[in-house]
């Protein structure tokens, strides 16, 4: 069963629920935001799915009610935040700017981030530097649901990259992707609507290779396209761990409080200007001959591509009705 | 047939081919240090095997005989080197040391490196960041040898991409791996050596699947890992392309002289510095548990490991005794 929800009543139910958990507005905005963006572009797993979640980790007290969060310009090119256990799109709300001025200036800048606790898309993150004439590059690591390659124990994260790519008469070039399989949030979704997965995508708890979402979510996923997508995984754990002073997804969950909503951690934002890098005015041409070209080849589908037409879209959306029965309860 | 040659016979055999090609002194020892560094850590397709590659790049007159590059330094955390149609290791000898020197005192840095031929392996550069207390990544691409998933036409190169993560009391971590199924000199090699590639490396010029090496040399290999996999080929086009101000592989090949050797391009290097990012002192501290963690987990191979093992022999190489010919006739 579904219910159809305006744009309006999805942020106005995220807000609210959000506020009703005890978040003050500014982080209960970003966070709202940032699920009606989900919403809109289709992109179901990170928009009012994750609602539940983000308000029982505000219940637990994991995540700061009204955080305070606080930027370091270390250097020129470093910006180092404490989250202060805020959820990530209150620090991007706050400080992607100061990274997109410093970048501007230099050519290129991190923006480190500490103690918070991200459980969206990266892609709103990239794509705001794209869209300011940037490169962006985010990761995070999460929890171990992942086994590295060749072995059969959870140590990684589903530990997404993105990237985004800036266009001068076009929407960025973005993709964003787990580097697991799969999204958790897609075998949670496959296990509530009773669907297969891929073969390929999990194991069971015993290392067997499943189709079963309930068995994986049990058991482990696989990372894409084996060994390396396993050395992938493993450098987003340390970028997004240890290079930001934070923890890899194996001590993220040794001190995460099992709330159902995502553990404090890290990220990782790189963010690069063309026009400095390449020291060319017309640094976008080689790039859009060989965009163009590729969009153009027949079978391929360009990322973001069916995001980007969704999100101009004012229709209402579609919500299942369990999950909406469930934000009602909260 | 194989033929023994101790480490000495190796450089010295490199070192004199590229002298007879006309390259200068210092090209030829950078380029001959890189070969043999190939060999001892058991790199085969990117040891002597390229030789014959750069001795034609020389002949050819597509690579300078003797280059003269310049290095600008555009902003603290940015520095931009001309090729002057040089061998990328001439260029990593001479302003790794000044990527080093910047990322130290500012804790990001690019060196973004314009009319190169890069014919080698990545790790030796990231590796050398590491060694230095950086995380090194680099990508260079190629020539459009790879179709993007979902088409059956040559657009991507193999566009390998490296990560070095440094190691206080151990060698760096590092992997370096194309983005395609294959790297190209080991379908080259598996052509020569009458062997079959595994199933999903390739198709034929049809757009057929196949796992006979001759055919995907004809036709084209594909990305690993599907989808994923071709959208950080993709990225790494406009890295090491675009964004230092270079062309793409399909843009490249339209300008390059089919030499056998290596075209000229682009290639992107990043360094950061984990101590100023994380603002920690004992920064390898999560970093080190992570690492042990996984290379404990049972199944699981340490990118990297086998080639530091095998380098720390300084017993002969055995060579391909039709390549030893085919070098001693150029």
């Amino acid at each position: 069963m579904k219910n159809s929800l305006s744009l309006e009543d999805i942020y106005n139910l995220a807000y609210t629920t959000l506020t009703k958990g005890g978040s003050c507005s500014e982080q209960a905005e970003a966070v709202a935001q940032t699920i009606l963006s989900a919403e809109k572009d289709g992109s179901v797993s990170h928009g009012l799915f994750r609602l539940p979640g983000y308000f029982n980790s505000l219940k637990s007290g994991k995540v700061n009610l009204n955080p305070n969060p606080s930027l370091h310009k270390v250097t020129k090119a470093v910006l180092k935040c404490g989250g202060d256990r805020s959820f990530a799109p209150l620090i991007h709300k706050m400080y992607l700017n100061e990274l997109i001025k410093s970048t501007k200036d230099i050519g290129i800048g991190v923006l480190s981030i500490q103690r918070v606790a991200h459980f969206a898309s990266l892609w709103p993150e990239t794509e705001t530097l794209a869209e300011n004439g940037l490169i962006g590059i985010a990761c995070t690591s999460y929890l171990p649901v992942v086994s590295p390659f060749g072995a059969s124990e959870k140590l990684f994260g589903t530990n997404p990259i993105s990237f985004a790519w800036p266009r001068k008469t076009n929407n960025p070039l973005v993709f964003d992707m787990a580097t697991s399989s799969l999204a958790l949030g897609d075998v949670q979704i496959a296990a509530r609507d009773g669907h297969e997965l891929p073969v390929g995508a999990g194991i069971d708890a015993n290392g067997n290779a499943t189709t079963d979402p309930n068995q994986v979510l049990e058991g482990m996923l696989l990372p894409f396209g084996g060994y390396k997508g396993s050395h992938l995984s493993m450098m987003i754990e340390l970028l997004a761990g240890p290079l930001v002073g934070e923890t890899t997804s194996d001590t993220t969950e040794e001190n995460n409080i099992d709330d159902g909503g995502p553990p404090l951690g890290g990220q990782f934002i790189l963010a690069m200007s063309p026009e400095i890098i390449s020291g060319l005015d017309d640094w976008d041409k080689n790039a859009e001959t060989f965009i163009n070209k590729l969009s153009n080849l027949k079978g391929v589908r360009m990322p973001g591509k069916r995001r980007h037409i969704n999100r101009t879209s004012l229709e209402n959306i579609e919500v299942n009705s369990d999950l909406l029965n469930k934000i009602y309860s909260l």
